[in-house]
């Protein structure tokens, strides 16, 4: 907390890199998200392999769900570029919830933030907002219990920022962001509250709790959000239940960086990246492997190092028992990396054609719920 | 400069008197409203009085009635209230420019700011704000050539107001506003911006000069807008002509304070107050009298410290002469206090009556314009 305290803020728009998930929970009050919790759920992978490691606020939702109650979840993108790992990541913790659960899902393009951030018009950013809007259909979003919206077309969003930013000092938006130059981060903050506010306004059936899976960058939001809902009412004059946040690790770059970064092309690929590109980049893939062969047979792999690993981890491996044969066989050196890296590129590969399959035949319906 | 650059700011909401309007020319970079301007106008009594005493930018608007161009006039009013003399100020000077150069004009409920500011939700201030809107139509307003909307209900506001919030830096803000506790008075302030911008919208025909008559402590948004102006464009590209903005002098209060003050009941009144209250409290208001009858016919008064001067010189004597008359009597000593007040009360009363009257016929209409 004392560093807190003296200006150590985690950076949602920024390059701050995550070392230690641990700290996010001794220092910023993140709570574990641990077996206890987990074996209350039907758990996901991300869940039963400690990658969502944290959350805020989640016991509304385990209470939800004990007293079959209502609940929903929401999460949102930049649509400042295709679907990468990352929103991948949330796109599916969104639609596990809605698939496991039968839960409303509200979906958010962040079209504000990109233009903020990016300095990407509205206009220019649509069919990015389109192409992103198609990946989660895709995914299997069932659109018929969502409500998937870009920012700047969303009224409501825009009148509950508002309100939100009359109900917050400027000291606790500089205690939660920091300095930040530019003016419209602090509206893009107050615009995602709105927007993980949105799903408990009257229009959605009212107060419920709302799960928020985000990447643990994005804790700030969270806490914003809980600290502003407890002074709002909907127009209907019922207090907000606080919203939840769950927090998943962040994936390493794909070449050894600490973080996947636009900044980096061979840190990431995207979902709409040529074949070619995603081979070479997960062929020259940092890995945890030794010097040579030789030395590796001897002394064995270090998947906790390995951005290869960690792609069948968070995205590619549905199977734990097949993870955790991928891991004894690294660590026992009779899995070599060249080998693996053959496999998981067919794995991604094959993965990526069927979703471009089912993504292709929802393009045209996500321009329709975006611009209709 | 230095100063201002040392944090003094004129605060559009709070408590700052502005002493010396001098200052704002020399410190703050307002330009004078001089006889060069008047000249080329059909000034009405604000003007020919020095009552509007500055402004930034009017050359864009001299530049429109020279070459017969469009303009538009537009300013607001936070309903937190009824119309009281500074509300009938602002709002008779839009009606001038309507009425006199045939002009669009904008009249915006600044809702937002009363919720901001005042905590007063937009459902219980829609009362007041349709008071507030059949005042101005009252005064003259033509509503076939104006747009009268509260802040809450203009989408098209809120916007505008996020799109200039990603067009400042946090520095500019704290320039302009130096540091507030309130984070909603910033964004306020940026719906501000958006309500000056709206008129030039393409939805209104695109951009043109706009004419902001406020107030001298108003001038803080007159700045900012006229900074973020420069770097918006409107949804069909085009860039908008940097409004311009009038500055008024403020009244003092009736009671020789500083100004008049809703903390402070015998420094005003407003213009739905019980008849006896008024005519109490300009019964009791301070004057430029001397202590004793005897004294003052010998020595004179002096008008120029005198609220009940004030009272006819902004308001309430349409004729310079008659002014004139009145400035002299008093300083030879042969227009007493007493009678002065008499015949101020009498006019005070009687224009309120005829002005009642008017509005009691708009008030419908004044509903059917702000919920229609």
């Amino acid at each position: 907390m004392k560093e807190k305290k003296e200006g150590i803020h985690i950076d949602p728009w920024g390059t701050t890199t995550i070392e230690d998930y641990e700290r996010l929970i001794v220092d910023f009050g993140i709570e574990p998200f641990d077996d206890e919790i987990i074996k209350k759920l039907r758990a996901n992978k991300y869940m039963r392999r400690g990658l969502i490691f944290g959350h805020r606020g989640f016991d509304v939702v385990l209470d939800a769900i004990l007293n079959e109650k209502p609940f929903a979840v929401m999460s949102g993108i930049k649509n400042s570029g295709p679907f990468h790992l990352g929103s991948l990541m949330t796109a599916s913790e969104i639609v596990y919830w809605q698939q496991e659960y039968g839960v409303f899902a509200s979906y958010c393009i962040a079209d504000y933030e990109t233009y903020a951030d990016n300095r990407i018009p509205y206009d220019e950013s649509l069919e990015i907002a389109i192409d992103n809007a198609a990946d989660i259909l895709a995914l299997g979003l069932d659109h018929k219990n969502s409500h998937i919206y870009r920012q700047s077309a969303e009224e409501r969003v825009m009148e509950l920022a508002l309100l939100a930013g009359a109900n917050v000092t400027t000291a606790t938006m500089r205690a939660v962001y920091g300095e930040i130059t530019n003016f419209g981060l602090y509206l893009s903050a107050l615009i995602q509250v709105a927007d993980i506010l949105l799903p408990e306004i009257d229009d959605f059936g009212g107060p419920k709790p709302v799960i928020v899976p985000v990447g643990a960058d994005q804790d700030p939001h969270i806490r914003l959000t809980r600290d502003i809902a407890k002074k709002l009412r909907t127009k209907s004059g019922k207090a907000f239940v606080t919203p939840c946040g769950t927090f998943h690790k962040l994936m390493k770059g794909l070449d050894g960086s600490d973080k996947m970064s636009k900044r980096n092309p061979m840190s990431y690929f995207d979902l709409n990246e040529d074949f070619e590109s995603i081979e070479y980049k997960l062929d020259n893939a940092f890995t945890g492997g030794r010097p040579t062969a030789e030395e590796q047979k001897k002394l064995g792999g270090i998947p906790e190092i390995c951005p290869i690993y960690e792609l069948c981890m968070f995205h590619f491996v549905e199977d734990d028992k097949k993870m955790i044969e991928v891991y004894n066989d690294c660590k026992a050196g009779t899995l070599l990396c060249g080998e693996h890296k053959q496999e998981v590129i067919e794995m991604v590969l094959n993965w990526l054609k069927e979703h471009r399959r089912k993504k292709e035949q929802k393009i045209d319906f996500a321009r329709e719920i975006l611009l209709g």
